[in-house]
């Protein structure tokens, strides 16, 4: 299972798998495919550089990437503090009573609260990149589009490709045009933010729209090998995957408070996820949950515009993580999340993919003969 | 290209065209493929009748289906003026004032104005399966699910399996337990009544679920032959496609008045269609127009429950059908709407997508063995 993409990024499999969690991003790495760490969750750029050492010692020397949060155009910027004064009264109100609703309680006093996930801010997302140039990386992908055309030269000029997510075939066009060097085609079906295309349609709308201009990975609804087959068949350089590394063990070395999430996920069916505003401002998938059903309950306030909606949830955020409760977890996750019925070891799911891949070719070509 | 399959409908590509369209339906099956006649534009079960004697002298003894519209319960039934009673004011003032403000005028006096689409009624429905069964008939199809348990085992009497629609994969296995032959997996891309799992996650997941007890077909984003390839790598027996052959020369033969209807769908990308409910009172994906967008507007009512719902539209179709305007089109179509770029012939269809379908699988093999 090779596709030139293996030659550029210097892996074995067409496998680029996405995630928070350093434990997992190694172990896909080392398994073959490119682990990308999520560099959302670091608030302070030292403790992502001190994560990424421990990939530089954990990955075998195989290749790895990160995945940066950084709009092209700059939005509401400043410390939390002074964007906090942007929330109405009306949103913290809300927030404070489902909680209470949800049976979800006060963290313990003198818990070391963390500040909002400051990873959605401008200046945090350039210091990310900035501490990831110091390190081997062969990949920044941005989860919002094209970052801004001066990161891309940055990037280029340490030698390292950039990869921007689609979700519609005019915006992987302009990646391009920004000098952008491969496509993550998002479909509806995809974890996280997301557009209203689903992947059977998107991409081999954007793999023709940017030609032979850029590699187009699949992302959305990839689980499994025959679904590789499916991305491949379509178009797709490789595949872009990151729900099923959320019920890995290896995630639960990197945050073993995780196993209500896990639960959580391992219970969920493919129609148990929405796609909704209330985690970043833009519309993402999410898990269902009671709290995400609270949110569609008539009464409930529209969310804030990124990157005011995630302050407003980031403690609350913090509540529910330590609540431990699988019916109130705030998580994103694609309709893949139905694919999810246990924990499974990150070598495993890379051998099935691969495994997989294999066998619904055979199946092809056995329909192609007949 | 052949799947099991094509020997258990007697078909030389595992292709199954859906189309209001005799013209086309009878080239499809001439081309290799399973044309399958929409009978819910049949008012009167004679008119039907005449169209399948038709199909009979014009597909050169190849195979072709038939499609119904009938929910496993009994909706509200009797004679439309009966039933027209039920609808709101408030829904035909604003259908009368929608009218107007895009510009539609009313049909000129004295033309014949048909009912609404009786189809939707069961009774209707019902008529159309004891009309179709005296003809050589190899397929019905149900676009409602599961039809009632009876009419399944009136059509296996006659020899004739059942298809049905599901697209959730629980509905699949109550379908089979029902005594369907076929399921037809809707993602959440296709054109008509959908639901929210999109292809990619959807089909695999009916494909387990039903096992060997049925053959699934897929329905929902494919256009081409790459995303048969796709359809089939995710283990579909079959490709169930309906939107693309509205964009057919032959389409007109039936209906010339639909050259703005084309237009409309050759303009479109694949962003501009909506699922909603304006169309039959149950979530359908239809061509987003400036008569979809006045629903989607505040204030707008909302849409009555199935089979009101098509009644109160129903003169409404009437007058933008014969105002041909491409901008109030209101037609069923899925995402791969973005793909029609041309009026094409049928035959050209069925051999991109039976030829595309080869070169796909020939690139996945060239990526397995590299």
């Amino acid at each position: 299972m090779r596709t030139a993409l293996c030659d550029t990024l210097g892996i074995d499999v067409p496998i680029i798998g996405f995630t928070p969690s350093e434990h997992v991003a190694a172990a896909i790495s080392r398994a073959g495919g490119l682990g990308v760490l999520g560099c959302v969750r670091f608030n302070d750029a030292e403790e992502l550089d001190k994560v990424l050492g421990w990939m530089d010692s954990n990955t075998d020397g195989k290749p790895y990437g990160v995945d940066v949060v950084m709009p092209s155009k700059i939005p509401a910027e400043g410390a939390p503090a002074d964007l906090t004064k942007l929330i109405p009264d009306e949103h913290k109100t809300f927030v404070e009573r489902t909680l209470t609703e949800l049976g979800v309680p006060e963290l313990p006093a003198g818990t070391d609260e963390r500040e909002g996930v400051l990873g959605w801010l401008h200046s945090v997302a350039r210091s990310h990149v900035e501490v990831a140039l110091e390190h081997p990386i062969r990949l920044i992908a941005n989860a919002l589009g094209s970052p801004p055309v001066d990161v891309i030269e940055q990037a280029h000029d340490h030698g390292v490709p950039v990869a921007a997510l689609a979700g519609k075939a005019e915006h992987a066009v302009r990646h391009v045009d920004n000098g952008v060097d491969f496509v993550v085609a998002q479909g509806y079906e995809a974890g996280g933010h997301t557009g209203e295309i689903a992947s059977m349609v998107l991409l081999p709308e954007i793999v023709d729209a940017v030609g032979d201009r850029a590699p187009v990975l699949a992302a959305g609804g990839i689980g499994s090998g025959r679904q590789a087959a499916a991305a491949l068949a379509l178009g797709a350089a490789g595949v872009w995957t990151g729900s099923i590394w959320l019920a890995t063990r290896e995630y639960l070395e990197t945050m073993p408070e995780s196993e209500a999430m896990q639960q959580a996920l391992v219970a969920a069916g493919s129609s148990d996820t929405v796609r909704t505003r209330i985690y970043t401002g833009k519309p993402a998938r999410l898990l269902k949950t009671r709290w995400t059903e609270a949110w569609a309950q008539p009464g409930a306030p529209e969310p804030l515009p990124m990157p005011l909606q995630n302050l407003l949830v980031a403690p609350a955020h913090n509540r529910i993580h330590a609540a431990a409760d699988p019916s109130v977890v705030s998580m994103p996750v694609g309709q893949i999340v139905g694919r999810l019925t246990e924990i499974r070891g990150v070598t495993d799911i890379v051998a099935e993919l691969a495994g997989g891949f294999r066998t619904a070719v055979d199946r092809l070509v056995a329909i192609k003969d007949a």
